[in-house]
């Protein structure tokens, strides 16, 4: 488990199957869910808590795709991958739904590493990573193929 | 196809597979990849065309992410379900990234529709949403399960 401000960038040779990476935290609001939505996502249940309340989500909720963004900002700052943080692409399941008083972490684990056979200096990290409150329950559950090189 | 500026709530009762909702262009630019980078994605390549160039991406490029948020603002816009676009999860790829003279577009087809057993007045509808960009390049495909409500 590595858990630091500034860590230093991640290269291939540093991963094995099973290593966890905790994030930062950060405190969500009502302001920034407000905020998001406006601009991306603009439902009753992510722009006014009062209209949120005789929805499915009972109350104001965050996009899922703000809890995704949210993730892949403490992503970068906790799995520092040398030349970027490249996904190719992911599976995202949102469990329930991302709230006001929410204070977030991303908790990344190496679930696969597969060498590029065309590509010698890479390889395709798979990394799951769960997006928890500060209670501890989970957010969302993210499943990306992150591009990861050798130490040059 | 449907193609519409604020065309009525879609029931159960309104959706075949196969149907396709065709949403309105929105057209990107640096300033808006830059901004949503600073907040969600701080990686060069997302954040400052001169440190792009000698990335991966060999130019600013979009965080995948922000493709994402753009899409569901326009899924929202194009596919409106009644009592909203609530999704349980999804499959998310990037064949390419999305560049800041895009003009993106949001093309989903219904792929399945599955009454729920226990709820009889809904069902899971997998939706394709295929993001594009002006020279009909794909950006994101995006597999997502939402719940559509019958007709009261």
């Amino acid at each position: 488990m590595q858990e630091n401000a500034s860590p230093p960038p991640i290269y291939l040779e540093d991963l094995s199957v099973g290593d966890v990476f905790v994030s930062k935290t950060h405190a969500l609001d009502a302001a920034q869910i407000i905020a998001f939505a406006s601009q991306f996502d603009p439902q009753p249940f992510h722009l006014d808590a009062d209209a949120a309340r005789d929805t499915l989500f009972q109350g104001l909720a965050a996009s899922g795709w703000h809890t995704a963004a949210l993730t892949m900002k403490l992503l970068v700052e906790s799995f520092p991958v040398a030349r970027g943080v490249i996904g190719a692409g992911a599976d995202i399941a949102w469990p329930q739904p991302t709230r006001p008083d929410d204070v977030v972490k991303a908790t990344s684990t190496v679930l696969a590493i597969t060498p590029s056979r065309s590509k010698p200096d890479r390889a395709i990290v798979v990394v799951e990573t769960i997006t928890s409150n500060q209670r501890d329950e989970t957010l969302q559950k993210l499943t990306s193929k992150v591009v990861v090189f050798r130490r040059p």
